[in-house]
């Protein structure tokens, strides 16, 4: 028996649905080969992560063990599985290998961010084989709302792996691979050690249905309408957005593209060939010649983000298109959990300009791209692993596959991020636990979740912000009285005095009654100053703000 | 042809679904007797409103015309309807009117603010008539969420205004009054005026289900339970929380409150007779003797609130109790948007701890306590106005709703806050255009929307602050180095250098820089130093932050 083991290490989606990043190990314990799989973002939301612009998975185990790593794999190019790659580049400086289309949106972002575009190499489809390390690795394409969206075929000298990476089971996604039995059966045929398996949709208990069910509706939709015609739906769902534009064209409508995202994607598919044909586009500016019954746009911001093209339509002009009463908004979306405030504030501002906002509420224009519970249970028959391990998924919905695994005599195995695995005896079992976490990406720069700077920022919104600021001469004496300035906080409260000179005044008070072993130490000076800011304030306005204390000491 | 006219005001609650606050006038213009209808809050969120407690209607223009109010009255007893009651009372000082059971809540709320409680009086219900100036109201009762919902008949001598309050057509509901098809058919034989017609469900599509359909399928599910069930809803659903009981109370189960809304609203309906029974009760402190499968506790905190006892009990123990593997929480309720995040996360905590969650998903276990699209389409067809007004809706729901009545060719009017209708001749019109708008309750103060002050805190929380000092000598020269202080923001940038010392160290070659004429002139100081802070920091963080300056003259 050797001593080598096979581990799998969530360092992201195994607890949360984002910021995908899977490890896989081979060797001597601690002295492991290592893959990666996907190196996704996560999104910033005002309530927990206010002024942040993404959120990476925490790396630094990877970092610290960059010379065991062979290799990066990316799935597919979703933002939640390739939207740290060119992040985390400087930290890892692997090799990293994707398909045609995932490749082409990777090497974008590479040169976005000043690397090495041939840092990554284009892989084909299985049987297609990159060798790294003890591994050998391919990309079985599986059907998902991307093209090209792969499964990951893993051999160790401990067994195979499955990788399942996002997925649905559609035979007829017009853009992109369709789900091929017959090729996933010859895959699995000689026994599968492990499959870790998307749980997206878990709680979803119908069979899902195929992308070639929303064209015909969208067409009658599309068909149907009056004014202009307007609709937004992930730009990287390639066939979604084709199916828009053929509808509008067979509606004969000129098709634009808003939105950067929207150009980006139609232009990597054609560019890969992963889509052969598109209609005819125009552009903002010869739209505005055109009758506004024979437009038809395809805009971002599904998920109503403020900057996006739908909710400045929704504001008022974008790019000199202005949407009137009579004209028609489609969501071929749904609204992610988090992001319902937004989208609804955009459908509000349609209305009040007499927009018919159409949204998914009906069923008949979206489709999920993610295996419902009879497609999960579709992959576990044709794979037939020993051993399941839920991700993609928050805690909820990794318990319930790994449940809905134990079910059908299949081991299922609960590994949220940082439980290291050790899947090369006959039972699986928990071989250690990391550190794992988020990483902010903050402007320009990298800070840690639990550094505090984003704990203060929430705080200083909840209770506002009060700077103090003190001269102390040489005599450790105050010179002159306290300044109070306020910021986030009401000018006056209980007292109807001006709420700053309530402030200064209590700060006065309290320094001319303070000893002068008090004044002499900065540290009880700022304590007792911050306590009368803070308790004056309650006094007034029923609120304890943040405080910053400055005391100057001449010299 | 008389001078004096019927006007409608809205001043909450339409255009968003919350803050409810109706003016019915009548009179000579700007001379009108005024009756409100409702006065309740909406509540803030991170996104909007940080900090913020409760977000009232702005009744400025209520509060400017006093002596014309003669009196308010409260539909039922919803936060969104009485919520603003006593935090508003000090600035009308009008009578109020409700049913007893609502009553008895705006009592308890009035002696929370010291007010009078007699301020509230207790109304029987239809025939029952208050007279008011011109008008003659009576409470019609309708079946809801809440014991005692009644719509408004408002006698005027312009005619029979009907205002619906919240409503469903339950004529099961269990607790509470149920629909009285032929009451209201009564009730409007001789002819209605307009109809201002609660919007919320305008676009659920499938008739309503009663109540009673809910208890059937609730008694299954605990009687099939194994560990302690604990279950959530609406603490004002009297007749849920008392289903849940009973179906606790026939599986063998000791039944337990937790939360104070909960404990208060069981009080309320026994105190008034609205409810007539409940089951035992027992105290948490019983509780713990009491094997945990024949526990069934009833708790707040349906929507995620972080305070209340669901959030509690995801994160650990409440009143000494505590979940565990093999225990199941019910969501009898639906999340309401924008508290989707709140609630996935303690279904996730409860996830780690084993605890089994059942939410609605199934359809079987809450029904809404609002008309759909077909219900709003009976009250329509028996009240049979001349003019449909929506209310209680956000501008998709009012828009919807105007359009389905047009379409019945009953005219639909689109009133939003701060829309005046004249409703005194053939067709209503709008009279006016009132500023309107939105008022925080934030700590113990009321603060406009508007002031600034929420939007400084959402700033801070988005860029984080700088704090810097500068002490000015006799001369107009810097005394010492400049100062700076953080809050929310990385320590380190591009540079590595402590991100303080950059800028202290940028601050003080500007300030070297600067000529006498800037030095003297605070305005400029301040402007040149706070620029430099922002590009600084725009430079090594990526982030330009929001700045105090603080400038010391010694004299």
């Amino acid at each position: 028996m050797s001593s080598e083991r096979l581990i799998y290490l969530p360092l992201g989606g195994a607890g949360e649905i984002g910021m995908n990043a899977y490890v896989y190990g081979y060797g001597k314990p601690g002295k492991e080969r290592l893959i990666v799989v996907d190196l996704g973002v996560a999104f910033p939301d005002m309530d927990g992560s206010p002024g942040v612009d993404l959120i990476l998975p925490d790396i630094a185990w990877l970092k610290e063990r960059r010379d065991q790593i062979e290799a990066v794999f990316i799935t597919h190019a979703h933002e939640d599985h390739i939207g740290a790659v060119a992040h985390t580049y400087d930290m890892l400086r692997a090799p990293i290998y994707a398909r045609r289309f995932t490749a082409n949106i990777a090497h974008r972002k590479m040169s976005e961010h000043g690397h090495p575009e041939d840092a990554v190499s284009v892989v084909g489809a299985y049987p297609e084989q990159i060798k790294a390390g003890p591994f050998s690795i391919s990309f079985l394409p599986i059907s998902h709302s991307i093209p090209e969206s792969s499964a990951m075929v893993i051999d160790t000298p401990a067994g195979r792996v499955i990788h399942s990476g996002d997925f649905k089971i559609d035979t007829t996604p017009g853009v992109g691979e369709a789900y091929d039995a017959d090729l996933w059966a010859e895959v699995c045929k000689d026994g599968v050690k492990a499959l870790v398996c998307d749980s997206t949709n878990v709680f979803s208990p119908a069979p899902g249905r195929s992308e070639a069910t929303v064209g015909p509706e969208i067409e009658k939709l599309v068909s149907s309408a009056e004014g202009m015609v307007v609709a937004t739906t992930f730009a990287s769902n390639v066939a979604r957005v084709k199916t828009l534009a053929v509808a509008g064209d067979k509606a004969g409508r000129s098709i634009v593209l808003l939105g950067r995202a929207m150009k980006r994607m139609v232009e990597a598919a054609l560019e890969t060939g992963v889509m052969k044909d598109f209609p005819n586009v125009i552009s903002p500016e010869e739209a505005r010649a055109v009758p506004r019954e024979n437009l038809m746009l395809l805009v971002t911001g599904s998920q109503g983000e403020r900057r996006a093209a739908s909710a400045q339509l929704a504001r008022g002009k974008y790019q000199g298109i202005e949407m009137r009463e009579g004209d028609m908004f489609l969501f071929s979306s749904k609204t992610i959990p988090g992001n319902e405030r937004g989208v609804i504030r955009i459908i509000n501002q349609f209305s009040e300009k007499g927009v018919d906002v159409v949204d998914d509420s009906s069923g008949l224009y979206h489709v999920s791209g993610h295996a419902n519970r009879p497609d999960l249970e579709v992959l576990h028959d044709v794979v037939k692993p020993q051993v399941l391990i839920p991700m993609h998924g928050e805690h909820r919905h990794l318990r319930e596959h790994a449940k809905l695994a134990d079910a059908k005599g299949i081991k299922g195995v609960l590994a949220v991020n940082g439980m290291m695995i050790d899947l090369s005896g006959n039972e699986p079992k928990v071989a250690e636990y990391i550190e794992t976490g988020r990483t902010y990406l903050d402007g320009s720069v990298q800070i840690g979740a639990l550094d505090g700077v984003v704990r203060d920022r929430i705080r200083m919104a909840l209770n506002g912000h009060v700077t103090v600021t003190v001269i102390m001469d040489t005599d450790d004496e105050p010179l002159g009285d306290p300044w109070v300035d306020m910021m986030g906080l009401p000018e006056t409260g209980r007292s109807h005095a001006p709420l700053v000179d309530v402030l200064e005044e209590d700060l006065r008070q309290w320094l001319g009654r303070s000893k002068a072993a008090t004044l002499r130490d900065d540290t009880k000076l700022h304590d007792g100053l911050k306590r009368v800011v803070r308790q004056s304030a309650q006094d007034e306005i029923g609120k304890k703000p943040e405080v910053t204390i400055v005391v100057s000491r001449l010299s």
